[in-house]
């Protein structure tokens, strides 16, 4: 069985979109405001939306499942407010659910968080909870930085993110730490945003002691945790200049990369210097980069093939592509056991 | 010969920091301001500081000449006005010709740029030709993000940069991107700032066409150019669909990394995915990570026995050991000449 924890629904039918167009028109405009309504989406126009990009991607590459999540870059929590972003979060959450419920084998659902900067992320507690205990979600997105790229809010290791782990120790689900789109122009969104935050991430959680604080919670870093697999002798240095633990006992028990690194030199560089069980298979499809590499002939994001062109045993890949994720998403487990 | 393209003079004289802590306070208080003098340091002062550190390491390691700016993390230009900058900027300029003076076989200068928030890149080129035609020096050191760690400049490929971009063509000099210190608590600054710049300048670069207005213009992304070879993939992926031309022609003509990556596997990766030509060996002794890692016995930042232990051809080592510095510093390589 091969899981891919990262998908985004970027295909979205239109009229998701329109909505979101019409409400963010409305935060000037009082009169479009008044005419909003939540947009009516039919079985056929999601079937349709996934069958000839999501689902089709899955057969030709063989995967089976994909853990399924809003659109990243449209999360856009800094615009409007917190209703503006309770609003749109809880109809994107719908939306995966509806997603999962009409695809049960090739989909399960990760939560888009109710963000909004300035709000303290306590708020978005109830949403998690909704998203786990009533469309069966299996964990959530993290924005560590909600105000889209000027990076307003207290580092993740910071007491006002707790009240939020505190639900997800609870509910026993992980977060993908994941920035949506940049209103900063000095940062590209998926090209230099992204990366950034993922590395980011890392560097506060060598700095602080969250894991001590929260030894169960579990954290995805996405991008095959940005820059710090390349730069791992780097980190490990930092780690004991700053009178920390080694990384393996002070973040590694609780952080997990996913492999949506676009080439085989990168993959490979992943694999050798980062314990294959903090590893989690990951495509991020259809996302970032959807264009075929002219050096190998497959697309970029077709990260299986380089998990298999490895020098990786059966086993080790195996945990890769499925024992992991397991392990990380245990609802998942949870699910797949049932089904079984 | 070995050049090491990335020094600070991390261990400059007491005399030089005091001056700097009351200039700060001075900002707040008119009766230090008033008593503010310029530091006198003497030449033994200078030997001393780097006898013990840069200059017996070089020794130990068998590297030959240190292309040296100031103290990356003091450049600090986000505290207080232009006229704080400059006076800092030439005082720290200053302070490298002498070393460069008293050491002329084992370092040559690159200076701080006196930037500030929101004052224009243009007003950094007086001192950018003081340095160049009075000091000798032979490149500079340019903060994209002279705000600190919150990103208020425009991107490198704004207009606003050209004015400086021009004096650098026309004094035939290159620039290395580099941050100073964060005063934003989300960014550790060698752990994440500096990283995060690196990445955030590359695909600046692949967003613009700063080359085409300036083919001569030459710039060096430190740390191994952040997170990119390890990300390679993901930047062809993204220039595709930017519809930018391959990044070969459209940035790597232009754009060189460092080799300060402070372990094995994150050296193989770069030495395999980016070319030869565009890699300059680094180390940025004695610098972010000072210790030394137990899994090899050798400090992080001995950068020189990664490249060494390669599997590079001898040719290609004395490229990156020296024969690409001279390329990309047309200056050092006149003085190297002419002292030959």
């Amino acid at each position: 069985m091969i899981i891919d924890c990262h998908g985004h629904y970027t295909t979205a039918p239109a009229g998701h979109d329109k909505f979101r167009e019409q409400q963010i028109k409305g935060l000037d405009d009082p009169a479009v405001m008044a005419r909003l309504v939540l947009p009516k989406i039919s079985d056929d126009e999601i079937r349709e939306s996934l069958e000839n990009a999501q689902l089709k991607l899955q057969r030709a590459r063989g995967t089976d499942l994909t853990i399924f999540s809003p659109r990243a870059s449209a999360m856009a929590h800094h615009i409007g407010n917190e209703e503006t972003s309770l609003t749109w979060s809880r109809l994107c959450n719908d939306l995966i659910a509806r997603v999962c419920a009409l695809y049960p084998e090739n989909f399960v659902g990760v939560c888009q968080l109710p963000q909004s900067p300035g709000v303290p992320p306590a708020h978005s507690a109830a949403e998690l909870e909704r998203c786990v205990k009533e469309l069966g979600f299996i964990g959530c997105n993290l924005n560590p930085d909600p105000s889209g790229g000027h990076w307003t809010a207290p580092p993740l290791i910071d007491k006002s993110w707790y009240p939020l782990y505190e639900k997800m120790v609870e509910l026993d689900v992980p977060a993908m730490v994941h920035v949506s789109s940049s209103c900063n122009p000095c940062f590209h969104a998926t090209g230099a945003h992204y990366i950034n935050a993922d590395t980011t991430a890392f560097m506060q959680f060598i700095q602080g002691d969250l894991f001590k604080d929260f030894p169960s919670l579990r954290i995805v870093i996405p991008h095959g945790g940005g820059a710090v697999p390349y730069h791992w002798g780097r980190y490990r240095g930092l780690a004991d200049m700053l009178k920390r633990p080694p990384l393996i006992e002070h973040v590694m028990q609780n952080v997990f990369f996913d492999t949506c690194v676009y080439h085989q030199p990168g993959i490979d560089l992943l694999l050798k210097v980062i314990p294959i069980e903090n590893i989690l298979f990951g495509s991020e499809m259809v996302g970032a980069v959807r264009g075929i590499d002219p050096e190998t002939g497959h697309y970029f994001d077709d990260t299986k093939r380089y998990i298999e062109a490895s020098a990786l045993s059966a086993a080790e890949k195996r945990r890769i592509f499925a024992g992991n994720a397991m392990r990380v998403y245990p609802r998942l487990a949870a699910k797949l056991g049932a089904g079984a």
